[in-house]
């Protein structure tokens, strides 16, 4: 055993991010040797697969082939650097094998987000500026506050609670629906997926902030988008597919005075500049706030999901902290 | 004195606001008579001039005559439904009549919206909705985070003290300058206006919150803006008198990771959808995010502006509680 050997090895196969092996080093450098598939040649990414404790991905169906996949005879974790893990193939990994993702560490840019999306439609920000640059001065046009109003958070994660602490500053009751029933200082009132009805009839504002699985796909519907008031406010993000589309959309086109503001989007590609082509025309309407799902992209973001990820892996390897790991429930979607 | 003699008589001639007597009523009929200046003839009103103790106005040299105004032999309160005052022609009233105000009504409404600008600026709403809405997917382009920025706010008052009750909550340090030097704890730091250009140099943030008068008329110009980071924030929500308009325009076409938020024109006609006519074309400059001066309007904002003026009202001729003075330093504007 040579002085440079590491208890645990970790291999990084997230090649689409630019982020260097310094960030994962400075976390795991002590405990594991860390190495990037996509800077060694096919025989080093062999050992490298074989040898590995634990794996960071982004999408490991595209990074590794299914014979690499079949190289990972030493495997006991896999880490994600996303959040949600549905673009992730179910049955890739075997089922018993923990797999951790990264939340927590985008939830304070993206609970940001979401108030600026939800402020932005509660003072008709959009509507009034297009006024301006037409060349009409709107004044006397009531806007609305949120103080005083009720927010129904769907899904109460990192990002719901986050999203609650800010909410709550604003004057908002703040209702939360999740399936720990866990419950903290930012909520009023926590409930599960079976009280979802309950909570539209009389919030003001939704916000989408659950997993995307079985059991939340399309989960919000024509009949979900009915009960609500017809001035809501809807913020999608977390992932669009929870809220079926094609109801959504009669619903904005029928129900002028609700706000649909959309950051994560049924069809999207995660690259600059790429074609934008939703499968119904919502930036069309005026009672829509469209943003390209990068409401986590802000300064330092990829070092620090990166360095969330790490953490995990190495909670996880050297048992000494907290480790988020991703839900069951989730990993069948 | 019948039994229906009240110690006080008020008398309103805000005509332009639709405000019902009951709302002035409800919090001074039961210590003054309240007459509706504008449901008076010609006769009743000259007789209701002379008997008033106080009068609430929002704009006193259009709202009377210069003889009607000769004909307030008992005048000894002026009551403003504005915060500011720097519509109305200074030497209208005796310099050594108190005027009231309505500072504080408002501002938790202000306060929101003046979060919101801010947040639009920070997340890049407005371009990356135009963005999608030109079929491009922006997904990649950084935003920015309130949290760990420094805020300036050029004024504290119960404006700037809402407002920094809010960026608090999204983890800003708060610098503020006023004229009181009065602290709280919403505030990191606070200073007087010579303080301004040390403040300017280090915020991420400027919140234009001050009232108009001769020492803020102006006081942010070229060099003002020259300082600021080349990538900060200005909302400008009190006044805009305060910014040099051709300054700021300036700035913003030679800055374009600057973002000015103007609510407040240097320009405005407060009329629904009167034509919009700026001096600068501020509104074709993608830095820029407009609304028409309607941060207050919210439901209930009206009369909750008259029953904030009734109540200063009642508290200064009965002495029963805290009185809300416009400032001197105003009052010579």
């Amino acid at each position: 055993m040579t002085v440079d050997a590491k208890p645990f090895a970790v291999a990084v196969c997230a090649s689409a991010l630019p982020i260097g092996r310094e960030v994962y080093e400075s976390v795991l450098g002590d405990v594991a040797s860390v190495v990037l598939l996509t800077e060694l040649d096919p025989g080093a990414r062999a050992d490298a697969l074989r040898s590995a404790d634990a794996l960071i991905v982004l999408a490991p169906h595209a990074e590794l082939s299914a014979e690499e996949r079949g190289q990972l005879d030493r495997l006991r974790f896999v880490q994600t650097l996303s959040v949600g893990i549905d673009h992730i193939p179910p049955g890739l990994f075997p089922d018993d094998l923990p797999m951790g993702n990264t939340a927590g560490a985008a939830a304070p840019a993206i609970a940001e987000h979401i108030v600026a999306m939800a402020l932005a439609a509660a003072k008709r920000l959009m509507a009034e500026h297009a006024n301006l640059a037409a060349g009409r001065f709107g004044y006397g046009r009531e806007n609305r506050m949120l103080a005083g109003g009720t927010a129904c958070l769907y899904g109460y994660g990192e990002i719901g609670r986050e999203t609650a602490r800010l909410l709550r500053a604003f004057g908002m009751r703040i209702e939360a629906l999740n399936r720990s029933g866990r419950r903290d200082g930012h909520v009023d009132w926590i409930g599960s997926d079976a009280d979802l009805e309950a909570c539209l009839d009389r919030c003001d504002l939704l916000a989408v902030t659950a997993s995307l699985n079985p059991a939340t796909r399309g989960r919000i519907g024509a009949a979900e988008l009915a009960r609500m008031k017809s001035d809501a406010i809807l913020v999608i993000a977390s992932r669009a597919a929870i809220v079926d589309q094609a109801a959504l959309y009669r619903h904005l086109q029928d129900t002028p005075g609700f706000t649909a503001c959309i950051d994560t989007w049924w069809r999207e590609t995660m690259a600059l500049d790429t074609p934008f082509e939703p499968e119904f025309p919502f930036l069309d309407l005026p009672n829509v706030i469209g943003s390209p799902h990068n409401s986590g992209l802000v300064p330092g973001a990829l070092d620090m999901l990166a360095a969330s990820a790490a953490r995990n892996v190495r909670n996880f390897l050297t048992g000494e902290g907290p480790v988020a790991f991703v839900a069951d429930a989730d990993r069948a979607a």
